[in-house]
């Protein structure tokens, strides 16, 4: 029999494909000693009992407390790290006035290793509390501060997907924060994914480099060119943003005489390794174009209220078969909860349905399969589902119930969905260990 | 010198007026016996040292800890209150669907007191554990309910308006939930209206009766005068539902040939102490009717995203002088607080500018006003503001400042919008008195 690092009983949910969320009451998770779930035992099974007696033994029995519901831990497409002081803040500012006046300064301060400790220490403890267990971040441009934050990830246990931003072009990025050439973003980028490879290879961390240019704008030729070949040659995921607004669309027409999506993938940026932030312009044949490449949206519903001009079609995307999952874009969004963004999606997909868009209506099952299979499938991860063979990324969440309400599991989901805040989330595993613990006990087991 | 029933030593912020949020450094809010603001001391002031110390000596000071900040608090200007169970559940249903299969079986139920006793108190609790320190409820059609409301409400320090459900057209009302007749809606109504008096002369708790007419579609025209009668026999204020959605706006012209806000004003029920829900359907020229007669709207923006069909246009509504305050409609709304729907009052509003209506966007100050003075105006109450001769109505709300955020005020206010949870509200007074207390401490002092 193999040894388990933690085995969890209780009921969850796990979404079963876009429109359904299964629930599944008592059960038991066995997770292998590399972070994989080996088993999931049913209470029916014949060796339930065997297997839960021998996780007793061996000190690695986790019981979901009654009324507590194990969730797969969400994964987050969109994470400006560095922005994370300025959540909430000027938000009634145009784009261009907030980038310039509050976001570039902030992103520049990152050069100060100690500053940038401090704040990537708050993000990674709060976005672990909030329940997501892979992040996509952007980082800043100085690799020194995005080596940091990758360390930070490394010792809080946040699987980590992490980008040093390459901007290079003055027309569109200030003297005091760019790059200062086309030739330093692609070797600071290549030095980074070398050292990157180098800490993970010491601390056995899952962390994983991203090519990361900020957006078209900011980039000349030079640079999306050199970013799409290290993107190829080293495999590795890209990252950007992508008619997140009227504006950048028509930047990109203005100059190469292209669609923004276009433009990517003429430059090698649009592969099946990439996620793309907002797309709420994308035509139908930039979908299409999507679908052809394979590359992912990162839908972030909070965000695109305030910058996005209008609201990204989830359900076209999806049935064109563009993978789709949830970033919070702090700080273009406020708050660094998917489960708000779950709910924004909602919203927002029933008011771009009410303003004339027909089935564009996203349900709760819809939104937890973005938050879950959907990140997880841009990332090319085995993550966000219960099931054996995946990875074992978990939260533990307290239902809302007060006495009287409905204990139908479908109730009981929806309840998740709409009334989960930081405080409900008791308990959060990456990978079998436990990375935030908000139940009082010493060891969470 | 006056003694104070309490003290309170900290900084605060307080709407100036709809575009303005002021912050005020260290003083002292004292609050007379009778629960209203007596003075506001500066620090600068000959004799704050003299009011702290009698303060200390009478046990009466309360100290806001650093990093903390006083506001008013919120009033919630639409609330069914039996609907709380079912918050968050059901919300992809049409409205249809959504009353007659959920809702109103829900209602029905709350004939049987013990169930009624038990859902008030949790809805209460949650209320002013976000800040609610005000509410205008819809109750159900059964009166002994809604006196079992009022007297939780009494208990537990919520100040409250409260009205019996009057709902008798038996085209739009099931068998199971409606008044037998206009003649009992009215009885009903006005048993309700002698009770809650006797109550609040028993009590001394600040409840007020307010006349209830479902909405136009589910009452008789009989039922819709007698209350409009009775409105004004008692001096009262009124609530009900105004243009929510395209179907509410056919059905008032297809049965009377007028606009939704016509036939209220028609049966005498568009008074200056009407406070109608939701709007988002209203014309210009209900907007110039509702500010002819001083009527005000509840803006809901988080059930409007699913039940509204369109963005309420408050900014429209404001200029034209027309009252505006906030609801969190639970539960066509999922979420209790007032916090929530500032959020999505901003960016509702923008995604309505982003459609095309030019000006719409709300800022946080603007959405403040609307949860504190807007709020108060509509009701006719001196609450909403931290000032001399307005009601001790207080959060105590923690920021969520972490080492090297800002510490501007600007930056403090737009932190505590779009950062409060529940858990980060400290405390809530209700005219002085503490009503809820979430310091770990015993007597809030
Ligand atoms: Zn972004
Ligand atoms: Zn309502």
């Amino acid at each position: 029999m193999i040894t388990y690092q933690l085995v969890i009983e209780g009921s969850y949910f796990s979404s079963a494909n876009f429109d359904k969320a299964d629930f599944t009451p008592e059960s038991l998770i066995c997770v292998d000693q590399s972070g994989i779930i080996d088993r999931v035992i049913s209470v029916t099974d014949n060796d339930y009992q065997t297997v839960k007696q021998v996780a007793i033994d061996n000190n690695v029995l986790k019981q979901v407390p009654t009324g507590s519901y194990l969730l797969p831990g969400f994964t987050d497409l969109h994470i400006h790290a560095p922005q994370w002081p300025q959540a909430g803040l000027a938000l009634d500012k145009p784009l261009n006035e907030w980038l310039n006046t509050y976001t570039f300064p902030l992103e520049a301060k990152f050069k100060d290793l100690d500053y940038a400790k401090k704040v990537y220490q708050s993000l990674i403890q709060e976005l672990l509390a909030n329940g997501t267990t892979t992040g996509l971040f952007f980082g800043s441009v100085d690799t020194n501060a995005n080596l940091v934050l990758a360390q930070i990830c490394a010792d809080l246990g946040q699987r980590a997907f992490i980008g040093k931003v390459a901007m290079d072009n003055p027309e569109q990025t200030p003297d005091y924060y760019r790059d200062e050439s086309a030739a330093m973003a692609l070797s600071e980028t290549e030095t980074f994914i070398q050292k990157l490879a180098e800490m993970k290879q010491a601390t056995g961390a899952d962390l994983t480099a991203v090519i990361t240019p900020r957006f078209v704008p900011s980039c000349t030729d030079e640079t999306l060119q050199g970013l799409g070949d290290l993107a190829k040659k080293y495999d590795l995921p890209i990252q950007s943003h992508c008619s997140e607004s009227i504006w950048e669309d028509q930047y990109a027409i203005d100059r190469f005489n292209l669609r923004d999506a276009e433009v990517l993938n003429k430059f090698g940026l649009l592969t099946d390794k990439a996620v793309m932030a907002h797309g709420t312009q994308l035509s139908d044949d930039d979908l299409a174009l999507f679908e052809q490449q394979q590359a992912a949206i990162a839908h972030c519903p909070i965000s695109n209220a305030y910058f996005g001009n209008s609201v990204m079609r989830v359900q076209a995307a999806h049935n064109k078969n563009v993978k789709v999952g949830l970033g919070t874009d702090i700080s273009g969004g406020f708050s660094p909860s998917i489960y708000r963004n779950m709910q924004q999606a909602i919203m927002s997909s029933q008011m771009l349905q009410d303003s004339g868009t027909p089935a564009a209506r996203l349900s709760a099952s819809n939104a937890f399969y973005l938050a879950t299979i959907g990140g997880a499938k841009a990332l090319h991860i085995n993550s966000g589902q219960i099931k054996a063979g995946f990875k074992a990324d978990f939260q533990i969440v307290q239902d809302q119930y007060f006495e009287l309400s409905s204990d139908k599991s479908s109730e009981i989901f929806e309840r998740l969905v709409y009334h989960t805040n930081k405080e409900n989330i008791k308990q959060v595993y990456v990978a079998g260990k436990l990375v935030h613990n908000n139940q009082g006990e010493n060891n969470g087991k």
